[in-house]
């Protein structure tokens, strides 16, 4: 048989350009992002692979409030912050953050392009912490509202 | 630092037993389980390293009506049954069905073990059909409801 | 101002038809609904006001797995059942069921007719017990699916 | 039969002390507020009984981004605003406002107190929008984030 449209086969993610990424609070937070799960059609699980060149980060140091996310690195080594420890990470390992749990981040201190298969929920809404920035993003469908720590307030 | 509890290393990984199981109705249908997302936590999110002997299948011919579920091939070769179609898969194919689309199951049609990543939606309930056995499995947390499709009746 | 589109006065209350219905599992269960939660829109709640005659049962005996429901008595006198004892109910008493605890059902046992607000989750999936009737209805969306228990094996 | 713990009678609402509260952001939003469906044990769909004194409000000027919510009003007479624009409404009226609609709230125009029956969907997290005084709260379970709109941004 000819391909089906629920299979992506490594030569098409080979093929596959990719977005290349800067994060929005983080200019060394660069990365080339392929989302394969929306190729196939799924909607509720996000599945991407993740292209960090050397002395790179994946992403700013965050947490999510409602999305679980997991890693599963494909090649490469790096260091993953997790909280404020860093730890060494290397192909085959598998990396997973339960929601509200500690905020993290990988960066690659190797000397290859460090890969790494993304997976998360994809919920209606999430709420994300960055630390480091003291910021908080409210994200609800694709609106994503940004807000210093400082200007929340618990009015009761 | 040494190890955190979000992160299985790919030593842990080898080291896990798995759990040998057999379809419930498909003899024939023999894997060992690796369920890594469990050992970080993760609640929502099922991802299961899998290996499927030569000769063996993956699992019962089916579809899920509620929980999204993809495969990322790490090794080996097999055939994909989509419907009453085959195809051709190995390493670093993705293949994802989305709730409610098409039955499949994967045969080690190759001469290695083959070794995949499946990642699954945990959802409180799911409704799944084996077509070929035709049953159906209603499953409510940990309740699981299986009917021959000749015992459903819509009473409107 | 005239009327919004958020606002079902009193008056077309009134003048709604409603839906004459009787359950598929119990001749005896008679009552006109009004729908009027959809009328405004609402998608997630379900709100109705029943009009079960004297002498009639409101539904079949059941327990939902999944969607709470509540009832408020606008007006008239009934008789609650729940698992097999016998309340006796009447304007103003509020009843509620959490998910996946009692079976219950309302009798007019009054003279007038008996009024309820009738309150609901209105989930993509519920599940249904009718203990009398041992049968079980799966509801997916749309889809209904009735089985007697006799017929639901556990595979494990 | 004595009571049962999903029936909450009637005397025993009347006998309910209630809460008493006023809006955070409006000296004048003052009720009594009776939580009828938490005291049957119901913890997904929100069922209070409100009593609004003539020339209070029930609450700020608001709407839910995510929650969908509806009143029906028991007895006594007011006016609703949605968006700038005002309704008169009384006994037997239904209304309902659907997630992400207009912005809504009720003053006891009226001479005799107000009771409203108010439902609403309770689920993990919301947003909602006070567009007169340009805040917005994020609530995640019990946590409430108050933000002027002025210090929201998207960062993309």
């Amino acid at each position: 048989m000819t391909n089906s449209r629920y299979i992506l086969k490594s030569e098409s993610i080979n093929e596959m350009k990719g977005d290349a990424r800067t994060h929005f609070l983080n200019p060394r937070a660069k990365r080339i992002r392929k989302t394969i799960s929306t190729k196939v059609g799924l909607e509720n699980i996000g599945v991407h692979i993740v292209y960090v060149e050397s002395g790179n980060e994946s992403t700013e140091h965050h947490k999510h409030y409602d999305e679980e996310e997991c890693f599963y690195i494909l090649s490469g080594e790096g260091t993953l912050r997790i909280g404020d420890k860093n730890y060494a990470i290397g192909e085959g390992d598998f990396i997973g953050f339960p929601a509200d749990t500690a905020a993290h981040s990988i960066i690659n201190t190797g000397t290859a392009v460090l890969i790494i298969l993304v997976i998360g929920q994809r919920l209606k809404q999430d709420i994300a912490d960055y630390p480091l920035k003291k910021k908080r993003l409210y994200r609800h469908d694709d609106k994503w509202d940004l807000v210093d720590w400082e200007n929340i307030n618990d009015p009761r």
